[in-house]
């Protein structure tokens, strides 16, 4: 008798079958499997992997014994019974994302998860040295998330041929529209572990514009892309890092209409039993500043906001409108190429960071320095040359610090800040340099104010023992934040 | 015979006629004088100035032989005849400013007029000694309009004891809504003649909320508003350097409607017969951000948008919404003041004057440093301490060498820009620093492309005989602008 199968909560089971191969299985068999544990039941999509081979992956969120059995128009496949028994998660593993509260996330496990995102469209299309060169970079960098699509990129700083792609076929011979290419997902899901062990999100964006009819990708008729999308979501749903991104910059998709965007949410909701959050990024046409046209993030499919504006004060706004935790996915880049977008110092990357984060929203990073081999860390990763990361790894040791149930405080009048009142106060100046500032603290407890300086990423003043009507000493310069913590 | 009076094309013609004395002529006596010259007549409101003395100005904008004829209700008054000349304008006089086209302003004389704004809201109710100190910095500095209220402000930095009011009475006994005290109109013309000999056209506040009913000047009744307003478009209108802002924040003042606000602008309107510009300036609430709330500058009685907002990049938005000339008249003052809107660097606020103006807008100048009398620029006047009026002097000369009809050129992609296609360019780069920009310019032509240090307002680079597609070396760096001349 075999041992029976360990899997750990949040973890993945994959049952390997064989079947048929004939025909085509992507669209001609079904598979699927009950997950039941304890009156408990979880009806999961199974794959075609090529070869004759069949997948179903399954997330146990519930430690214990689980047994499956398998539903199959394939008499192969039906019927087949098993189980494994799902231990407490290893140390790192808190399950996939949630959202909390109209402002903020967390972990399954309830452990407080603050986005500090970076951007990386098309690394996992990159020769395989340059993805290694990438897994190194964030490895050491400060981020917990990052963008990037499964299609392919054609897009400036982006034209290099492709050489594999999620359909089978390829950039001259054209595509199948009807079979996928299992290799390209195992790439992929090899990166995603990859990810997953460095504890970072993997924001999956599955559709976006930058094809322009090269490939065709951004111009599939509803059912191919609905199949597609079934297929990602039975491969992909089981990693506990994947949200879904239905787009980046939607908007400029000319090919579909708002109907298609609710209809591919609604496909994604109904096939992904784990509830991974799922958003839809817009455009800006910054040459006019009329264009920009947010999805209706009030749908009841829209976990959370994520929004392209180089205006990060505007968070408040999107919040009340939307009440949903906004995360503003890019707000230009810290580099020097010559799009408007993508070149913004670093010194400006991390004021849009820190002023979106005290207004209770989460910025995301990105980089875009001209390269010799044009390889830029926002298209297709590489190094990191730029003056932002640390300042944000600062800034997310702080956030670390700070009470798990902080929310925005918007009656501070004019500096944003988070905290609890009476207990933690974070404020960012940014731009804004008050010689002073005065706060209203309780007089029956004591605090320490620090006036920290979010570039040199030192304190500058310390004053314990502060009590009631206090005088905050900004200095009159600019890049300062100010943290005010009770004394136990 | 008298020798027959000269008053030179948009100067100043006074007929003071002595009359009854006794009731309320402010509000018993009519007065108007019939001007004609060559078949051309236009009919001007008098006014009581006090002690049985009336007066009657009138702004001839034709040269030639002008002659008047008295209309009252008291027949002192009535039936006075009279004529003088009017003469060529003499230099420096170019008459009032008016809209051009949608975009720009221009005297009558058809002279450019840029306006680079400052902000003095309670200057000519301060001492004498502090008001000449603030004539002396105005004389000096590259100001060419200030905003101005005529009734006293009650703000922070601001508190102090008023003496002159419009209406006669004081703080502490109270005002008499039916007459007023020539002598702080006296005062107020003095210091609007005295703007005019330095090129400055005097923005007046009409109504501000900066009141909170210690005068009661922000919650008169609607017919003392209007008493109000006849009287000063009667005295004032005849300054050629006056604009009308019918209010400061707007908004702020939870006394009057949006009815009340349409009525006023057309008492406005009816009243004066020279077409002084005419505006409206909204508040804005920083802490939720939902509270910015325009007047609706579409109606025909609002010449150009005086807006407040700290995003001078939405211009393009406001202009294609209200098809006006833009004035940003607030979007933040240089200095160090614990508030928000008066506590950024002078680098930010020299970015967001060149970068409203490369927008096709304009933005206005405002200072608010801690002062140990508080002698803050932006209320009271006196010095100018800050960093942004000499580079705001800078960027005046640059558009001063700017072909006259230059305007927006959104077609040049994500980099704001002004000038004429194939002509002149001028464009701001600002916090964005590419370490290039490719632009096309015509084949058949040569040109110079200059890249210009905002901050350190000098041309770091310099290069002639450009055509067609160029490489624009902007440097990597911020605060960069590059102007492209087409060369003789």
């Amino acid at each position: 008798m075999q041992t029976k199968q360990v899997i750990e909560r949040w973890g993945m089971f994959e049952l390997t079958l064989l079947g048929p191969s004939t025909g085509n299985p992507y669209k001609d068999v079904n598979l699927q499997a009950v997950f039941r544990y304890n009156g408990r039941e979880q009806t999961i999509t199974g794959f075609y992997d090529g070869d004759g081979i069949y997948k179903i992956r399954f997330m146990p969120n519930v430690v214990g014994e689980w047994t499956y059995q398998t539903i199959s128009n394939a008499s192969e496949l039906a019927g087949q019974v098993g189980s494994f028994t799902c231990s407490e998660p290893s140390a790192g593993n808190h399950g996939p994302v949630q959202v909390k509260n109209e402002q903020q996330f967390v972990y399954a496990d309830g452990t407080s998860y603050f986005p500090f995102g970076t951007t990386c469209y098309a690394w996992t299309h990159q020769p395989e040295a340059l993805q290694q060169q990438t897994l190194r970079t964030l490895q050491s960098s400060p981020f917990n998330k990052i963008r990037m699509c499964i299609f392919p990129k054609n897009y400036s700083f982006n034209k290099e041929e492709t050489v594999l792609f999620p359909f089978n076929g390829s950039e001259t011979d054209g595509f199948d529209w009807t079979t996928f290419n299992p290799q390209f997902f195992a790439l992929l899901e090899e990166r995603l572990l990859e990810l997953q062990q460095m504890g970072i999100e993997a924001d999956l964006i599955l559709f976006h514009p930058y094809d322009k009819g090269r490939w065709g990708f951004d111009r599939m008729d509803a059912d191919t892309d609905d199949f597609y999308l079934k297929y990602v979501l039975a491969r992909l749903g089981a990693f506990r890092n994947v949200w879904w991104s239905l787009a980046n910059e939607y908007d400029f998709m000319k090919e579909k209409t708002m109907a298609d965007w609710d209809r591919l949410f609604l496909i994604v909701r109904e096939n992904d039993p784990y509830v991974h959050l799922r958003s839809i990024h817009n455009g800006t046409k910054m040459y006019d500043h009329q264009s920009i046209k947010f999805y209706d993030h009030t749908h009841p499919w829209v976990t959370h906001c994520s929004i392209q504006h180089w205006d990060v004060t505007l968070a408040a706004i999107w919040r009340n409108q939307f009440k949903k935790p906004i995360v503003i996915d890019e707000c230009c880049y810290e580099g020097n190429v010559p799009q408007r977008w993508g070149n913004v110092s670093g010194q400006e990357m991390v004021r849009r960071v820190w002023d979106g984060v005290t207004r209770g929203a989460f910025v995301t990073h990105g980089e875009t320095y001209v390269h010799p081999e044009d390889e830029i860390w926002w298209a297709k990763g590489g190094s990191l040359y730029g003056e932002s990361p640390e300042r944000i790894n600062y800034l997310r040791q702080i956030l670390a610090e700070a009470p798990k149930n902080y929310t925005v405080m918007p009656h501070i009048y004019d500096v944003p800040t988070i905290g609890i009142e009476g207990e933690y106060y974070l404020q960012y100046y940014g731009l804004h340099q008050p010689l002073y500032r005065t706060i209203e603290l309780p007089e029956d407890a004591t605090f320490r104010i620090e006036v920290i300086d979010t570039w040199g990423m030192n304190v500058v003043s310390n004053e314990e023992g502060m009590s009631g009507t206090c005088r905050i000493k900004v200095g009159g310069v600019g890049d300062r934040a100010v943290r005010i913590v009770k004394m136990k």
